[in-house]
């Protein structure tokens, strides 16, 4: 299959590696060069805008930092739909408000192509490994037909229902991610104020009703460690749990605690730790309460 | 071994059909007499009162519903102070503040005696396989004195620190328990409004980043099903949270997120859902958005 | 002076008379009819479309209800944009974010006119009294040409510096009247719950340091009567809190407080209170704690 | 009148010496001695316990800091309890929770003697100047006895009902000042983030709809001058603000803006602001947004 690809981040760079290896015919934009020069190196073709990489293909991908950033590629000067032919399919790896979805869905329809909001779950390990979960908003017939292109980056696909869909459960995601990320830091900053040895603590609450795959990641890989090299930005969290906020306030769904997370990782960049991985918005509670929860050596 | 067990509610009286069916010798109180008689009919001895259980007895164990009741057991008339003989251990499986446990430990050590905090997780399915999770604080050695009864009723068992740090770090489990309880029923009534079937949501919230004890137990036995039967109460789980609430007041830790969450278990209480299980603090916002996340026939 | 008017509902209408009243010609165009014909049997002309207010005025004046409503008014089909001349001097009276209020500068000083953005605080008993507190952001020479229909409407007229400040104050205003909506609801449910009349509640917190305007006007005009006609409509209060936790979004600022106000004033929205006095954000407290803060006699 | 007064801090210190300048005779005890000299140095009798200043007098006076102070003066060792005759009145003008007042109300009346919760409001300047705000619960008659006292300390004297109403109405007060109080620090750091000049804010919100007692002396006072000299600790509003929230514990109200104010509160005391004027409250956020809300010259 021809395949377009957009986006050659942390994220879309192994995605876009994947789908090459599978055997897929692959054109690639990005806005820096260096990813570009490299997936070309492997036998993709570079292309220089992103309506350059819609040409003759059947899907194009997308893997883009934010909904402006979604709009750009598709209505922006030298953007998708300057080239879009009638069947294309595009789909929209990015987390983006269900607005936007189905904005996007909106504006490719009118020229006889479609969009899928499928944004995916799984970090960057899932991205390298192809155990991606993705979930799919969007036209049934159009989810089919780039099926192919799905099952290569992901593990659990599941088309939700029409468009926006796909993004509002990826919000959904992570507004329970960025919540239980600021659940941990209190838990694990107030354990230690108690004089508990943070290892311990980690290792029971693991062992019993709190445990959940953020709490294993923040605890074992950046947490306990103090590394916070990024897996995944702070900021980007911070953007995906502001989208969740704004999608409760359009919906009128009251979303207590989501806002109030959302204040504190607003807190947490104003802190200087944006850049820095999600998990270390326990920084500024540790800070506060002049503790560490670590345990390098284990 | 022989043992005294105080308090034969739903935790308690599993736990305490375990220990007697582990060959212990069992002399079993409690405030109301069914399940006395219930223990006494497998071969436990009844005791009218905290002091007659503890008589001869190596280990006590506790399993009450907060701290006044220990207070009550330990101290009050006919408490175990009244009885209790050097060398005594008394394992609290209650859920109580650092402070009560360290206050209870100082009391029986004055008699020669010693109290661990011992508090569990794992809900009554773990109380009744044996495999809780238990964190205990208190003296090394009595510890191990009460290795042979914590291993009837625990798998994963961890000597966590002095007295008081048990009860510390299942604050801070209950703590996490709690705020992705509220996370949940903000991300499920979101992704309804947002016309999601709660079915498709939670098999793709599974699947990903968000996955975790409490989502898998909330969605799959309680909230999808709107079965609501408690298993734990919401109104013990807003308990533990102002505990845990109590507990950053004491160590100067500030718990925005916590105390929040506290709230919205308080509302979920004024509302009447305080003796239902803790999954339905969903239904309040449900009420609010006009939804109900149900999947009946999944 | 000529003068344009462009919105005439519950706020704009009395200014407009106002504005009459003190001898300028007045040039009133609004979306429904009715106030229109209103102001036009008191001598002022009326106009089918903005564009059609702003012709020969030297003063266009705005009071619309929300950032959108200006941005079609300025820039939609049939806008000022549309008429505008050089010099011309728009004063808007609406409360928006900071961004419309630069945007909208940005496209009139594109023709060579001005924009004043010149929120108002005072109700609808200042705007009929003109009497008005009136902060404006932009071009200074453009505020003193304006100033004497700035005079007509206010007695508290202040230039508080570039574009886009006058907005920011109002919004500033509008955060601590919500605030402090949402306060006295607590503290009154809260008092009535604890068994204290609320008529005698209500004359203590008067005469001590929680005394405020905010406090006085809720109390007697609408609480303890139970009248809740709208002077003031709870969901505009919304939408301007909204605005405010926009502005905290986009310069940074952790506003823990008010975006949690936000979300109390989504919940009375979503309760059916949208459409009635701000007072009534006590109302779902009430019912939800079951008491209601009356004195009707008083 | 006869006259004991336990208690001679900052604001206690200034009403026994109204309550001597007006004649009565005045027996004082106070933890530390200097205030007790100074007072005995104006014809005050000294007293070396509790106890000893209730020998024969018809009114004894508190003003203690919190709950733990008045139950160890009244019931603890050399506490009145040891002293009081029949037919005194306790007036209690220390800001406690209802459930203190009503436990000592309850003790009093053992002994045919009368507890008045009598908190105040107004500050040093309403102290010194005889003009505080008495809210007063209790028995009727033991008010009416105390009057010739509260009459020399407060010019709005209101008896609000049984025990315990003044300490829930006085707790209402602190709420909307602790409330005010961050509301005015989000609105002034967000508006000197948004480029306003501070003093220009400040003369704006002064005269509009945010007007309130806090507001005028918190920017003037404090905020602009960089002066935090304490006449009203923030870690006294802390421990009230807390009072207040258990208060909604007991009574099951929630209050959720307050709890969240008090863990702002909780923190600028964890930043070392405790022992500052409660206008300090503004500086964490002042020092996480990198501005100061200032204006010294003003």
């Amino acid at each position: 299959m021809r395949v377009g690809f957009i986006g050659l981040g942390r994220m879309g760079r192994p995605m876009a590696e994947n789908i090459l290896a599978a055997g897929h015919t692959l054109v690639v934009h990005n806005r820096s060069p260096e990813p570009v020069a490299a997936l070309a190196a492997r036998g993709a073709v570079a292309a220089d805008t992103p309506a350059a990489s819609a040409g003759r293909a059947e899907v194009v991908c997308l893997c883009l930092p934010d909904p402006e950033a979604v709009r750009q590629v598709v209505a922006g000067p030298g953007g998708l739909l300057e080239a879009v032919c009638p069947g294309l399919t595009v789909v929209d790896f990015s987390t983006v408000d269900p607005e936007t979805s189905r904005a996007m869905a909106g504006l490719l329809s009118e020229r006889g192509a479609f969009y899928l909001d499928a944004p995916v779950s799984g970090g960057t390990v899932g991205a390298r490994a192809g155990t991606l979960t993705v979930m799919v908003g969007g036209d049934g017939a159009a989810f089919e037909r780039a099926r192919p292109v799905l099952e290569v980056v992901g593990r659990h696909i599941t088309h939700v229902g029409p468009s926006g869909t796909g993004s509002a459960v990826k919000l959904a995601n992570q507004l329970i991610v960025g919540v239980t990320t600021a659940a941990i830091a209190e838990a694990m900053v107030l354990v230690a104020r108690a004089g508990v040895r943070p290892d311990v603590a980690a290792a029971v609450l693991r062992s019993g009703f709190a445990r959940s795959v953020v709490l294993e990641r923040h605890l074992s890989d950046f947490i306990l460690k103090g590394a916070f090299e990024p897996a995944f930005k702070l900021e980007l969290l911070e953007k995906d749990v502001r989208l969740a906020c704004d999608l409760g306030r359009q919906t009128g769904v009251r979303l207590l605690v989501t806002n109030l997370v959302h204040q504190v990782l607003v807190e947490a960049k104003a802190l200087g730790f944006g850049d820095q991985d999600m998990a270390a918005a326990i920084r500024p509670l540790e800070r506060l309460a002049g503790v560490e929860v670590r345990a390098p050596e284990v």
